[in-house]
């Protein structure tokens, strides 16, 4: 992995072939070629090939990769078997369901905390975890051991709790706050922006939209 | 763009590049070079010129992009000059937090419609939009002539989601829900796994863990 972007895309494309393989493990496949994996799921099956070499060999000639085996494999290499801290800056709608979708306590991440500013908010549940003033998000860190931070405040909060985080020692932060923002290099900050799919899907109806009249 | 995948890659990064020149837009600048836009955004500038050269050349020798000219040309070609009407299947946390953080209503994307299988849920609102009957999906569509389909439904619901929107006539869906759905060859279905940024992010977590003790 040459360098941050192509590690990234790799790192993104792993991901989908562990929820792939996952897949397969529930429906008690044993072992699948990557032109299987690739008509099922829709993928590039020499880009399967390229991506798994590259972090060694799994597969058997002639048979293909051990679905158990390439699961655990990739689940490790992602870092997945240390369980992660989830600190969640916001816990409206955005962090209530993303709290929700990511799980709230599974092997590889957990979350720990929630912090909010608005007083209603507080004293709340968030699964098991109690929502706690945004004031005091460096007290919660601290005893929490949080090491990822979520931000889901709204836009104007956003660079606030960046700088909070940053601030109690969080050096993994995903921001899904929409609003683009920035960090020193020794934090690794994620800006993930959901509305690149919509316009992704904007584009492909162009082509089949109507004409105007 | 030669398939399907380079195309959605080249179509992200444009989305990103779009975003980006909002950001200036609103900073006031007139004119970036792909250099100055890579380092503020952190972007690959040789990237930048070879993307934007796909779709013509919009920059001057020597000073850059004019941020308004390459902004507006962005915006139509990635279809966004229409404006596109979106049905939400699921509107609890999930379905809300994404409603407001599409937009309930801009240049390009419409909410105009929500539909939920949880009765306590219909008739309250999203944004300016009253929520039905998820069985009266196909009804909802041909009123509202939504044309993208959000599915923000719980995962044992999303396949149901699916087959409904399809039914209905709607060629474009988003799925968020964190299962994966396949869809017929005519319909575009972009599956949404908003899980692979916080296994990003755990990646780079690994090197620095601590030792387990």
């Amino acid at each position: 992995m040459a360098d941050k972007t192509s590690s990234t895309l790799t790192l993104n494309r792993l991901s989908v072939y562990l929820r792939c393989l996952g897949h397969l493990q529930s429906e008690g496949t044993k072992t699948v070629s990557s032109l299987e994996m690739a008509e099922r799921f829709h993928l590039s099956s020499s880009q399967i090939r390229k991506d798994l070499a590259h972090f060694g060999e799994f597969g058997v000639r002639g048979v293909g990769y051990e679905v158990d085996v390439l699961a655990n494999r990739l689940h490790s290499l992602l870092g997945l078997d240390v369980q992660h801290r989830l600190i969640l800056v916001g816990v409206g709608n955005l962090g209530s369901a993303l709290a929700a979708y990511f799980g709230f306590n599974d092997d590889s991440f957990q979350v720990v905390a929630g912090v909010d500013h608005d007083p209603s908010r507080i004293g709340t549940r968030v699964g098991r975890v109690v929502v706690r003033p945004a004031d005091e998000l460096p007290a919660v860190v601290r005893e929490t051991g949080a090491d990822i931070g979520v931000i889901t405040v709204p836009a104007v909060s956003a660079e606030w709790a960046l700088d909070a985080l940053i601030e109690a020692g969080v050096r993994s932060i995903l921001n899904f706050a929409p609003v683009l923002l920035n960090s020193p290099a020794e934090v690794l900050l994620k800006n993930v922006d959901m509305r690149i799919h919509l316009e992704e899907v904007a584009y492909y109806l162009k082509d089949s939209s109507p004409p105007e009249s």
